[in-house]
């Protein structure tokens, strides 16, 4: 029998390849070599520019089919000199790892096919193993897990349970794992009156007012107060802006955008509504008319906590010696998507250095994760 | 006697002088020539790159002393393709004069210009004529009718009375007259929080709640009904800008701007202190701290009706058979800063194309209205 993928050793082969969304750099070849190797039948799922790879051990259609899903490809890395090593050189100093893609996520991805791989070589189960990584999470992701899930599905192809490897601990290895997440939407609104000069604004018809009180309200409105499973929903204003440079002149026209995160007391449909509302009574009130553009990245959504859970904090707990709390807090990630496949929990690293200069993992980190995720085979095939 | 001066004609040879603010253009020393071989002291009084003009006929200290304001400077043609005839050719069509400054106020100065000159030449009056002719109206107006009136208290030169000779009338010549403007300010509100993740906006500081909250009480605030001499005073919000293209970003700070319009009823500085005390509520209110920028381009002013207001509108109305009525409404003038020197009152022509491409005058408004400052200066000295 071969010996154990060391995952450290893949993360840093990983991190070589310079596979900057939407490239994929050599990373999924890397990995279809490493899978096919241990019995793996691999099928690249490319769509547009994005490279994914489908990879299953065991039957096609198995009722137990433990599923992981992640991602290779890696936000840009920015001026390389600003690095302390280069960014794609996956350099080792004082136990960690540095590069890449480090922390997000090709460790995480390194550790669940290393786990993989010696799971079905030491203790083949009764079962499927089914890998879903993607080239495009950091993109716009229409390509990427999507795609990979409707190709699934087209052939037939099914996970029973998933787990998705993002980093999730905020500070310490352990302590949180995701259970869902809530949903996003942004607003664009766009307020349009009339023209005119400053000195007579009963001639013009000023759409700031408007556009300042439909703002007030939206961003004073309690939303809800969270529930057991969800922090309250949140609404941030990030924009408004109307360009105009004369101070005597009122503007025709202001633009705003807000961001909504939003738990499972509200859907992307329900909050439009809510807008509308309070644009068509502001508009009454002022006689501004508004325009409303909504684009719904992702609908909130739970995994019940239960034995899945469970089992995930369990397999944590006897690892990491620390039982990660459930948590359905933060942005959004690929998990959207896959819980309307089938049941999903998000379980990876610290997350601290995702995205930013000098991006690093403990390397002790990536040996717990890879135990911590075999310890969920063993505990789901048992 | 030599010939009356023809308005039209004088009208004419002004708009041939390019003066945009803030050239002189020869404007000025055209009228200075004019005024001499009519009796007239002047004098230049330049600041800066700014050239006016000063013109006495009579004793210096005069207990009467009838004055007249006006400016030469223009505003720039834009494109001169887009005109009908070249903004600078002075070219006469159907009944009318074409030209930048046609209207605001060539013709307003040649009137009044042409009008002293017959009368001091015709009935030499018991005391003086003056004439403040400004070039620096449409520019910052630091550096003309205040640089002039400043020179004047300091060579013990003074008006008793003084007519500014903007254009004043809607739409019909003879409909209105001027007795007081409201006073104008702008404000610039920054907001400051603190940068951070939409998702997270506990995390951060957005200052745009606050701001909108601020705005929309300043502007559904009623700051007066009017009073028998002004209309109610009046807030528009100009511009409100934040720049932050990043949906996912609450953003560290934002910019608006208001302009004040208020009448007798308050003053820039008690509208200061009402922005003050609104913006340290809503900091109390929320946290985000606001910096705040007033400029105050000119308090209100009225010249009560009675004698003066009457020798105006009689002259006003035994011309063009029309009454005038007494009004405050309307941007700024020039008359803001006379008023701190002696009674000012305006009476001009119809304002309709100042400022923009194609000005014109009709010719037989020209003519009426140096009928109009003859009559004043007539009942005045009588
Ligand atoms: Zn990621
Ligand atoms: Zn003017």
């Amino acid at each position: 029998m071969p010996a154990p993928l060391d995952p450290v050793d893949l993360t840093a082969r990983l991190i070589r390849c310079p596979s900057v969304t939407p490239e994929e750099g050599g990373a999924l070849r890397l990995l279809e070599a490493e899978l096919s190797a241990a019995g793996f039948v691999c099928t690249r799922v490319d769509r547009g520019e994005t490279a994914n790879l489908f990879a299953r051990w065991g039957a096609k259609g198995a009722n137990r089919a433990f599923g992981f899903n992640g991602h290779t490809d890696v936000v840009p890395p920015g001026n390389p000199a600003d690095w302390r090593f280069d960014p794609f050189s996956a350099t080792l100093a004082e136990g960690r790892l540095y590069g890449r893609g480090a922390c997000d996520m090709k460790s995480g991805v390194a550790a669940f096919v290393a786990a993989a791989v010696d799971f079905v070589r030491e203790t083949p189960p009764d079962g499927a193993v089914i890998l879903a990584i993607t080239g495009d999470e950091e993109g716009d992701a229409t390509d990427g897990t999507v795609a990979l899930l409707d190709w699934m599905a087209a052939q037939g192809e099914r996970m029973s349970h998933c787990i998705v490897g993002e980093p999730t601990c905020p500070e310490v290895m352990g302590e949180m794992m995701k259970n869902g997440r809530r949903g996003s939407m942004t607003a664009r609104i766009e307020a349009r009156g009339s023209q005119g000069h400053a000195a007579y604004p009963h001639r013009a018809k000023n759409p700031l007012p408007a556009l300042v009180r439909l703002l007030d309200r939206l961003a004073s409105h309690e939303l809800d107060r969270g529930n057991a499973l969800f922090d309250p929903s949140t609404l941030a204003l990030t924009t408004i802006d109307t360009g105009n440079p004369a101070t005597n002149v009122i503007p025709a026209k202001a633009r705003a955008v807000l961001n909504i995160r939003f738990n499972d007391l509200h859907s992307g449909a329900s909050l439009t509504s809510w807008l509308e509302g309070e644009i068509a009574r502001v508009t009454e009130e002022t006689g501004v008319d508004f325009s409303l553009v909504v684009k719904v990245s992702g609908e909130s959504f739970v995994t019940e906590p239960g034995w899945f859970t469970d089992l995930v904090a369990d397999a944590v707990e006897a690892v990491c010696e620390r039982r990660p709390a459930l948590s359905t807090s933060g942005g959004t990630s690929d998990a959207r998507f896959v819980k309307d496949h089938c049941p999903v929990v998000e379980f990876g690293l610290v997350g601290q250095s995702m995205h930013k200069t000098d991006e690093h993992v403990e390397v002790a980190h990536v040996q717990q994760l890879k135990a911590v995720y075999r310890r969920m085979l063993d505990a789901y095939f048992a």
